[in-house]
């Protein structure tokens, strides 16, 4: 969804007329230090269009902290290009980027309106009521359960591990819940990183829905931790070395489908699309895209009048309304990570609540596939 | 798409005229041994519609050898039910099945028409242009892969792993080479079951693309052997093991990360969409959706044509036609695999040829979903 919000940015700064140039940096702040620019009003119409329906970051994007001389550098090339107006797109991280940009600059004297548009299928920026990304990513796990819940019901492997995105919160993990439409449907089990996790408790959920059912299919975070606060997949701290002592990366689905298999003598496999779930376009939530065009164009209203250090913020959703933006200071925002409240998730730490369920179903934007059983 | 070929068989057992009872065996072989039936005449005409939208198998399904007294079990039950056709949908092991149904009826002098009808996504079945089911999943790992290149051409994670289902035959992951367009796009390497896999040579390859590019999309099939014959993910046979002692279930495409990662000191990520990939719908070929229903109807015909043993056939493609099938005998495909033929695989053993490339892409219906770059 970062090329919608691209694309309300482009729009909104030729709509309003004032935009004299228009340039996009490549892969972030790293593109700022090394001047790799593109002019964003040389792309044709039809291009920026095609923006909103193209998966990925046009743009590209990097993991880079700001320290050093790069400061120098970045005042010198914003000065050079006579730039006043900085939109940065992401997550966590890049609030924080975006913070330090804001901070440099009015300690530099350059004048600077640096606004923060988010976006992060991970839904973990504080002070919005969701973030760009999510409502797609989300979509496509909801949907991607359900479809697995039909195929492992009739199969005689009849267990499935989905490991899900999201590394400190569950939101795309526990947004699978809108797969369920009766109770014995997919996902039987939700495993969220906001509660610690015990491989016990886990071993006698999957048995007792395996024994009521027959089959299961189970969610997990790919961030589970156990209750040291160790990774769930290195549980121990051993080395999971193959033949060659090379180091298994810890995939947590997998691992956990080791375990049933041991333990319950069932067979169990996983399923772990990784960045699959966020690059479908087919499965992208209309919501979703009119979000992040929304904040896109927000953020450039908001830097044209004068406004700075500020992140663009979406107010909870009305029915059928248009999405609603507002600002919050990128100090709230920068680092801070939002995790799923403990009172959405049920005791046993295996479920969501109906309140979840309220706050996500409006976010994935319409119904999902519907399936018959004989 | 076997929902799609009980469709098939529905409707033209219903506008034969001349089927007077029609059940459905659940889960196989194994419903007819329990006498689990359905009577398919008692479903509705909205919900026979709907199977050919309906991910998994509506009936369920099996992997039970027939053995022992199973087979006067099941003379008994087809005798006491009053049953003259025996159609068996499924794969390879499918196709056995049918077989010795096949022959314990004429060895009983049971008198029963017997017809394999071809599924599996696996596209493994010889004495067929293609399987029902293979164009849907194959359409699906194309897509994502050049949604997957999408994502990670801008990522600072700059590799991926993609595991594509086949265990002894690499149709599917074969099938990715559909992403590409342009000679640099994802995928950039495919490694297949059809030839040994060489770890040194892999890794060369990897570090080939990735100083080219900058990055790579690297597409595997999960049932890679080494050239001693071990499966890739267990090579020397060591157990994988984690702090607690349990075995770790072999994910190739997460182990070649991990090995990636060692061998390189590059970022590597795996993605493995699993059952995902053939489950959904969103992603399904109209092509493939029109030659599982023509097996299934074609099942029917031959049965009532007073054929037994066979297993219906899917004639090569031509431009914009009806499917076409034929039969051929169950002796002929029981338990035999097709792989891809060597010469359409490159000689490094890391791609496939334009001739692969002219076989399956009139097989996934449509064109892929297209993106632009700035």
């Amino acid at each position: 969804m970062i090329n919608c919000s691209l694309y309300g940015v482009i729009r909104q700064a030729l709509d309003s007329g004032v935009v004299n140039k228009l340039i996009g940096a490549r892969n972030g702040i790293t593109g700022v230090l090394n001047e790799r620019f593109l002019n964003l009003r040389g792309i044709s119409s039809d291009v920026v269009d095609k923006l909103r329906r193209t998966p990925g970051s046009a743009l590209g994007s990097c993991r880079y902290k700001v320290q050093g001389k790069d400061y120098e550098t970045i005042i010198d090339v914003l000065s050079k290009h006579e730039i006043d107006i900085f939109l940065y797109n992401g997550g966590n991280d890049s609030m924080d980027t975006a913070l330090q940009v804001h901070q440099l600059a009015s300690s530099s004297g350059l004048e600077l309106n640096v606004i923060g548009i988010p976006k992060t299928i991970d839904n973990d920026l504080p002070s919005t009521d969701r973030c760009p990304g999510f409502g797609s990513a989300a979509r496509y796990v909801a949907q991607s359960v359900r479809d697995l819940g039909m195929d492992i019901s009739t199969l005689p492997t009849p267990i499935s591990i989905f490991e899900a995105m999201g590394r400190n919160a569950g939101w795309l993990a526990a947004a699978s819940v809108l797969a369920r439409r009766n109770p014995n449907d997919a996902p039987h089990l939700i495993y969220l990183p906001e509660c610690s996790f015990d491989p016990e408790a886990f071993i006698c959920d999957v048995k007792r829905v395996h024994e009521k059912l027959g089959w299961a299919v189970v969610v997990v975070s790919e961030g589970l931790c156990l209750a040291s606060g160790d990774p769930v997949y290195s549980a121990g701290g051993a080395a999971q070395t193959d033949a060659f002592g090379h180091k298994l990366p810890g995939d947590v689905g997998s691992f956990l489908a080791g375990l049933v298999s041991e333990k319950l003598g069932l067979r169990c496999r996983s399923e772990k699309p990784g960045l699959c779930g966020r690059s479908s376009i087919l499965l992208a939530s209309p919501v979703d895209q009119k979000d992040a065009e929304a904040v896109g164009r927000a953020a450039v209203d908001a830097a044209l009048a004068g406004e700075s250090g500020k992140m663009v913020s979406l107010q909870p959703m009305k029915s059928s309304k248009e999405p609603e933006t507002s600002l919050v200071s990128l100090e709230s925002v920068a680092n801070v990570e939002r995790r799923i409240p403990l009172e959405w998730i049920n005791r046993r730490g295996a479920d969501v609540t109906q309140e979840f369920c309220d706050y996500v179903r409006p976010l994935i934007g319409s119904e999902l596939l519907d399936y018959i059983r004989l």
